[in-house]
C-alpha cells in the first residue's frame, strides 16, 4: 500500500489501512496545540498520568462496554501460539501473498485497545477512596475505535486522546464542567475556530434497547464541541458510572466523574480547515524550533 | 482484573494484561529519559516526526515480517460487520460472561500493531530519493509485540520506544552507529547504569530456515545495551534492506539506514533497579514540578 506526503497537507502521511504520521511543522502544530491542553490542564491543578493502550477484557466487561459498543471495540490479537500454528500464519502471510491478513487460528484475547484515555485513570484507582478533596488528572493516551470510514485528520482508527478528569462528588463534577467549557470555549475563539457546543449521546449499538442509551437522552451527561459538523472536543459527566464500577469512592460515596476530552488529530485538522496549510498563518504558538528537543 | 498501585514500584500500576501505567514521580522519570534521548537526537540534529501505531499488512509484507517473526506480530482486530455479527459479539460478551473475548468472527485485518518505531520514518519515506545529505530522525512511537511472559518495564506487549534513526550511505551510517553508541554509553556511564554492548541478533522465528538469520550471524548489524540482562538499546544497521524494501535512494543508489532504538520503560526500570524508588536518589534530572505543564 502506498504512504506518501499528502497531495493537500504538507507534512501529513497517510495510508488507507489507518496509517497516519505527521512530520515537520504538522507535528510541531499538533505538539503546540497539546500544550495548550496541558495548560487548561494545569489551571485546575490536574497531575499527569500516562496509560498503555492495553485494557483488561475484565475490565471493560465490568462497564459492560462490549453490549454497548460492540460496534466500535478493537482488540488485539495474535496468531495462536506453538510451532504448527505459527508456521502456518508465516507460510500463509509470505510476501508473495496479497489482501487482508489470512489470520487463521488466534492466541486467546485478554486484553483491548482503549476507546478513551480516562478509562487507565478509573482503573488504575480501583478500590480506593480518594477522601474529601476531589482530584483532577491529565491523561494523554492512543485510543482505537473501528470505524467503518477513514478520513486522515478526522475520522482516524486509531488516534491521540488529552482527557482532564476530574473526580469528587455531584457538585464539584458540575462545576469543574462548567468551568471547563467556558476555558475549552474560550480557547476555540482565541484560535478563531468557530464552533458551537451541542448536546450528543455516545454512539450505542442498539440505542432502543439501551436502558444507558435512553438514561442518556433523558438526562444529556455529553456535550461535543463541534466545528464544520466534527466533534472536536466532548463534556462528559458520568455521573457515579465509573465510581460504582470500579468501586472507587468519595468520603464514602461512590466517586463522581467527568471528564474533557480533546482528539487531538482533530484539533489540527481545525486549525487547517480555519487557517490553511501555512504554519505563518497558525494562530498556534509554535515552539520557536520544531526540530530542537522539548 | 484487579488493578491497583504496585506493592513494590510507587507510582506503577498495572495488572497482568498487559495495562501499565505510570503516575507521579515515575512519570516525570520516564518524561525526563526521553527529554534526555531527545537530547541525543538533537546532537545529531534530528527531525522529529511521530507515527500512530498502525502500519498495513502490505507494508509489512514488504519487509516479509509474518514469515521472519509470525510470533511477535500483534494486530488490531474487531468483530465482523453487520448486525447479526455485532449482537452475537455482543451477546457472547455481556457483563455476566467470564474468562476471554469470545472472539467470535471477524472483520478482515488490513493493518498491523507496529513492532517498532522507525517502520513509519520509512513507509512515509517511499519512493523517494533523500539527495546527497544524509538525514536523521527521530521518532517516538507505541508498540506491539506478542510475548510469552509479561513483567511491567521489563517485558511488556506493548511499550514506548524512542528511536533516532539514520538515512545515508554505508559510510554515513557507520559513522552515525559507531558515534551513537558513544554517545549512549555516556549516558549510561553518567546514570550510573553498569551496561555492557553486546552483539544481539533478532529473534527469528525459525532460524534454521531464514537466509535472514544466516545473514545477520555472518555479518553482525545488531548490538544491544544490556544491563541485569536486559536490552535497554539496540544499535541496527539495516544496510540498504529498507531502501530497498521501500524504494529509497540515496543520490540514485538504494538507501542505507541505522537506527538507535531505546524501550522508554526498560530504562525506568533500570534506574529503579539501580538507584530504587526514592526519587531523590535518581541521577535523572527531573522537571522542577512533574505536575506543571511542560
Amino acid at each position: 500500500m502506498s504512504a506518501s506526503p499528502s497531495q493537500d497537507i504538507p507534512g501529513l502521511v497517510w495510508n488507507r489501512s489507518g496509517f497516519v504520521g505527521l512530520t515537520g511543522s504538522l507535528l510541531a502544530l499538533s505538539e503546540a496545540i497539546d500544550r495548550r491542553f496541558l495548560g487548561l490542564a494545569a489551571l485546575f491543578s490536574a497531575g499527569r498520568q500516562s496509560f498503555g493502550p492495553l485494557l483488561s477484557v475484565d475490565d471493560l466487561r465490568r462497564v459492560d462496554y462490549f453490549s454497548a459498543f460492540p460496534h466500535i471495540v478493537m482488540f488485539p490479537a495474535c496468531a495462536a501460539r506453538g510451532e504448527a500454528a505459527l508456521h502456518r500464519f508465516a507460510h500463509d502471510n509470505g510476501a508473495q501473498v496479497e489482501g487482508s491478513l489470512r489470520v487463521g487460528e488466534t492466541a486467546d484475547v485478554d486484553s483491548v485497545l482503549a476507546p478513551a484515555a480516562c478509562y487507565g485513570v478509573f482503573i488504575g484507582m480501583r478500590n480506593t477512596d480518594i477522601g474529601r478533596s476531589p482530584r483532577v488528572v491529565t491523561v494523554r493516551g492512543t485510543c482505537f475505535r473501528a470505524e467503518s470510514e477513514f478520513t486522515p485528520l478526522v475520522r482516524q482508527p486509531c488516534f491521540s486522546m488529552r482527557e482532564i478528569v476530574h473526580l469528587g462528588d455531584e457538585s464539584s463534577v458540575s462545576d469543574f464542567l462548567a468551568r471547563a467549557r467556558g476555558k475549552v470555549e474560550d480557547l476555540a475563539g482565541e484560535w478563531d475556530l468557530p464552533a458551537s457546543v451541542l448536546v450528543a449521546t455516545d454512539p450505542f449499538f442498539d440505542p432502543a434497547r439501551s436502558p444507558k442509551y435512553l438514561h442518556a437522552r433523558l438526562f444529556p451527561t455529553k456535550l461535543e464541541l463541534v466545528q464544520d459538523g466534527i466533534a472536536i472536543a466532548s463534556f462528559n459527566n458520568h455521573r457515579n458510572f465509573f465510581g460504582q464500577a470500579f468501586e472507587i469512592s468519595c468520603s464514602g460515596e461512590h466517586l463522581h466523574t467527568a471528564c474533557v476530552a480533546f482528539g487531538i488529530e482533530r484539533w489540527v485538522g481545525a486549525i487547517l480547515r480555519r487557517h490553511g496549510s501555512d504554519p505563518a498563518r497558525w494562530p498556534v504558538k509554535l515552539e520557536s524550533s520544531p526540530d530542537s528537543p522539548c
